[in-house]
């Protein structure tokens, strides 16, 4: 008697849908039984989906952000200021700024920030092509909007180096306490930067 | 200013990544941005496991398990006893039993069971192909392995009646305690099966 198992049809979905992030084993196996078993599961047109992302996104050439043509939505906006440009890490985090409403300007993501621990150096990152944009599109000012850690501060101590060379303001987000937070439950660090950048009421 | 979203086929992908089952629409973004910026996250290789599933396996015509040619793995395999048949509602349920290596028979999946509620009749399920198979194959014993629920115990005495006719002992898995728990976390019903069907030590 053999010992039975999915065919390995079945067994290397399993393995693949393993690969996304936040699917354990057990989760892999459910969506695939779910995609062979479901009435309407239309699994063809997930794989669809999955094959036309991959096929036509791509960084868009000027800022990093998902494009589907040569320039994203945000750079073919003739509409929006180029007197400000903000500098963030990811294409991700362009849109949790879009949200707050608050930016009328221009972004450019560096596709990471610098971690010698990573392997990660300023060459691996688009920071020659903001230099560049700061040369071309004259900002007045560049915001660094860079991870409150070690490695967004490192990256943004060494990108305000670069544009010294510029008639351009840099500045940083504001650090301190989060919205909606007590002190009780900030850490120290968070409270020490709070306290140094207090602001006049 | 533009409100500005992902491309069109991002926000398409996360829609269709929020149809399998328990992805919400937070990780249903996270595995689409994934799938656009992880650099081994080789998509395609997912859409291709999705499609080689939907082409190629389905239900066998014999117990209806996962196949991908016209007999599955189990019915194909000449060295299973065909004395013993059991009947399951899902073809998921055939590999817990197969782990637990103590059934040596064949498999008959029903594809569901009687629910009037949710207009599932005899008539919707494999139970025409399980009476043509007792009266091929000749078992000396059918196991009906189904749901100890309302549904399940309907489903098990409607093929019961039906089996009247054929020289086979038809015999249903035992309801009692679940392995390594303690009375105080069974519930009534379970208590009251597991009293009745007690057996002698």
């Amino acid at each position: 008697m053999k010992r039975i198992d999915y065919p390995i049809e079945i067994r290397k979905l399993i393995d693949q849908l393993k690969r996304m992030p936040g699917i354990g084993p057990r989760s892999a196996e459910r969506i695939a039984l779910w995609m062979v078993q479901a009435r309407n599961a239309r699994p063809g047109e997930i794989a669809e989906a999955i094959r036309n992302v991959e096929e036509s996104v791509r960084g868009c050439a000027i800022c990093g952000f998902f494009a589907t043509g040569e320039r994203c939505a945000i750079c073919a906006d003739e509409t929006r200021s180029e007197e400000v440009l903000c500098v963030v890490e990811q294409p991700t985090d362009i849109l949790p700024l879009e949200r707050t409403g608050l930016f009328p300007g221009r972004y450019h993501a560096l596709g990471g920030r610098i971690s010698p621990l990573d392997h990660v150096g300023p060459e691996d990152l688009r920071i020659g092509t903001l230099i560049e944009r700061v040369g071309t599109e004259r900002p007045d000012e560049v915001i660094l909007a860079l991870g409150a850690d070690v490695e967004g501060e490192a990256t943004g101590r060494y990108i305000a180096e670069l544009l010294r060379e510029f008639p351009v303001s840099v500045t940083r987000l504001a650090q301190g306490l989060p919205a909606g937070i007590g002190l009780e439950s900030a850490d120290e660090l968070t409270l020490g930067r709070a306290l140094s950048g207090r602001t006049k009421v």
